[in-house]
């Protein structure tokens, strides 16, 4: 098969891409869950979730600080202050941190808080932020595009790597379809598509990917029995209360118990949560 | 939530609906696999397929008699003589077997053949033929739309659940979607939704669910992760020369290999396959 | 390019098909309309529509016996008395009748009681039903299945030529998209498509395919400058009372203004409407 | 009905937003044409192509200097030097001149060179975009995601609005569904549900709208019939050397006939096309 991607194709490197962030190396036998509130709200609130992760085994803490939101009037993020709160937390809790970027102009300034840079649905086509991101040399987490095909996530994939940089996990969170029972429709067959089509790493974002807190934790599982490399969830220290995307956040509790659960379930697929839970 | 839907709901009935076939049943703890070709191509064909399917621990066999095509040139089945090679071969091997009807009139005849009734995805709402099964007190399987809703689905099982049939399976084998590197979209996050909303099981087919039988092991995996009750799955004994659906079918050996896979999985998910792997 | 299809496609005949039903000859340079309520609820309320219908220069009267609904609980319609109902205005009234047929052994009867048979959306791909009516040699309203591809419908619509019944229209009236506001999304430009493929007439169902009586002047304009060949609209003397579809459905008066600006918009597109306003 | 969005809804402003470009008035009584290449290759390309647009009677020129492609290896546009070309060819013809935005660093830049700015399909809610567009003043053509909901796509709108600019032209372009015969599903019904629940013009490309050059004249007719306020037409004149999207590009002969046809088609629907044909 001759495809329009090259650099992103198994047939240019057959080996897997491990991308490493901190003690995090997505695309090996290990796997990374990222988790962490929808928005940065406070110091108080990021902590408080980075300390819930972490004892859960969580590998990397996770929090927005520039939200793109369908609504001018919705809350737009904490910005530059939200960066100073998540590089804080993540280096008092000794969690590495990621965070998106929505602004070409932004990229340096993200590059010097966070371990990991997130491209998010609406941005996955932004092609000016893709060559941004790939000058700044640090990982990057590239979600699909809502109705994007395969093809065009792998060539947005090669827009960073034939900018130079390889680090890029892919992460699929729910494409649009006529369904609207849930938020978005969770394709994990693309999990062992893109490990057969690509040597980048792929995980999985349950919370979007469903829209409901509910129908986290066994998509979670399934993501992982599918073959993802790690999991990028929702959590939230009062899910109710959230300034975004409460109804899809988990407690605490429901994230540690799922951790248990991932745990036994990874070892029978022969592989194992990058942390150990606490 | 007020539902259209009354006798599928779970508010109607709390307990889960057990639907027994033969030693399978679907909706308790233990897990039946159904396996066998898309199309009855012979008595040799189907017996080989049967032997195959049972000493990997399949519970059912499958094998198509009518076969509604996209093309009116295409193989349209054995027809009643299919009906009654799956009919000596499910007694022959000890096995429940189950066929796909499609016309009203048809539905006396295929009970006498078959133990259990497939509606399949392009009859999800022909509400005629839903009628009709649910007077021949055979248990059903109810194929989800193309392109149905999930309220669609439990409305199309409400149709056969007021004509006086509890005995209904669900099976999600993917939806239409933008995405057309797979045959259909398979919709997992189904599995844990139609649990909570309904009493009655759901099982998955990924093979129909793909297209492809590279994916049929993992999505397997994963629909059983997020807590499926049973799956559909179609092996033939030399794929490439199957008058239909070939590149989505499983080798005997592939499956026997995904059956020990799922036996390992079941266990740590406190479930267990219906039958032993011989 | 070669297509599946063979005896629908303009290869195989040049010439357009034109379907004629009484007066109205689908596929020429005349375009009928076809009028008339979701669903025949009594012989008064269908005489007074068929007399609106006919007043505004309607070239056919429609109406549904046998209702294909997703909730058992809704109208099914009036059935048998509901097609002696239509046989009755229809000659009353001097217009051709078309109902929709949803069971293989209700062919003939509907045969005997109207002049086309309409296949609905959800039947399109119902094989067994395509076959039996082809056998009726009725003239049939062949409409789009919800989430059909275009080489779909034409390969429906090759069960019925291949089955020897060349008098076939079909029918766009909206595909299943994400897009929720409307009911379905209406494609228009399957109508050019089909012309180009195919030599059968198409014609338009803005009711269904907006889902809601505001649009339905608009995109019956747009249809036409589009190149359909007829269009089939849901009227309905006091809309707000409809048993089924009654907002989709135009009052008389709106549906008698529509077709004052049908008539000077067809005049400019060097074509006609089948009858005249009176 | 309460609406997410203020500023863009009838109820905020009963009146029609007229947005002026030169000649051009979207919004009111007459319909403006835009025509020219999809992207700019020389001066002679444009100049050529804005010759031959102009004597068809369209009221713009369009030609896109940075272009947003799915491939990095793609031709990605002539840049700063393309946007010179499309200021002094528009200056020399004395037509106004559209192209489209993609850096919010380069918003300055384009608004010096060109006399409306177009926020692509990619990038309707690239929200640092909208804000840094809306801050220049300039008239906007703000084309419909590529899946994305009516909703959506007027808060887009709403984030340009309450950014200080409501100089904004919506343009329907297609969707994406499961249908791959066409590039895009054209959505003509948003045409009148946008001048419903809106204030804002609204026009069409009906070139990406259905990706062949084939189907660009029926469906200009339906947008028009359908009560759009303009059109957005791919024109080359030599589509087979085109650097992009030739395959939809029509010649200037096509065009030249497109636009008879739609004079005589705007004045059967009380309007007129905005400039004479020469």
């Amino acid at each position: 098969m001759i495809t329009p991607y090259k650099l992103a194709s198994r047939e240019f490197q057959q080996k897997n891409t491990v991308v490493t962030v901190g003690s995090a190396g997505f695309g090996g036998k290990s796997i990374p869950v990222i988790a962490g509130p929808c928005a940065i709200e406070s110091y108080e609130q990021l902590y408080q979730a980075g300390v819930s992760a972490k004892a859960a085994g969580a590998a990397m803490l996770r929090g927005g600080a520039y939200k793109p939101r369908t609504s001018p009037y919705s809350f737009q993020g904490l910005e530059k202050k939200g960066l100073e709160i998540i590089k804080t937390v993540g280096r008092e809790l000794a969690l590495p941190v990621i965070s998106e970027v929505t602004d070409p102009r932004n990229v340096e300034l993200m590059a010097e808080h966070v371990d990991m840079l997130q491209i998010g649905t609406r941005n996955m086509q932004n092609f000016v932020l893709l060559k941004e991101v790939a000058l700044s040399k640090k990982p990057v987490l590239l979600k699909r595009g809502l109705a994007a095909t395969i093809e065009e996530w792998l060539m947005a994939a090669e827009y960073i790597l034939s900018s130079g940089n390889n680090q890029i996990v892919l992460c699929e969170r729910g494409i649009r379809t006529y369904e609207s029972y849930t938020r978005n429709t969770l394709d994990l067959t693309v999990v062992p598509i893109i490990k057969h089509l690509s040597h980048l790493p792929i995980i999985v974002d349950p919370s979007h990917g469903t829209g409901s807190w509910r129908w986290v934790s066994p998509m979670s599982k399934a993501a992982i029995a599918a073959g993802a490399d790690g999991l990028l969830i929702e959590m939230h220290q009062n899910p109710e209360e959230a300034l975004s995307d409460g109804p899809q956040s988990l407690t605490p509790e429901n994230f540690a118990q799922l951790m248990v659960d991932l745990s036994s379930l990874t070892t029978v697929l022969g592989r194992s949560l990058t942390n150990k839970i606490k």
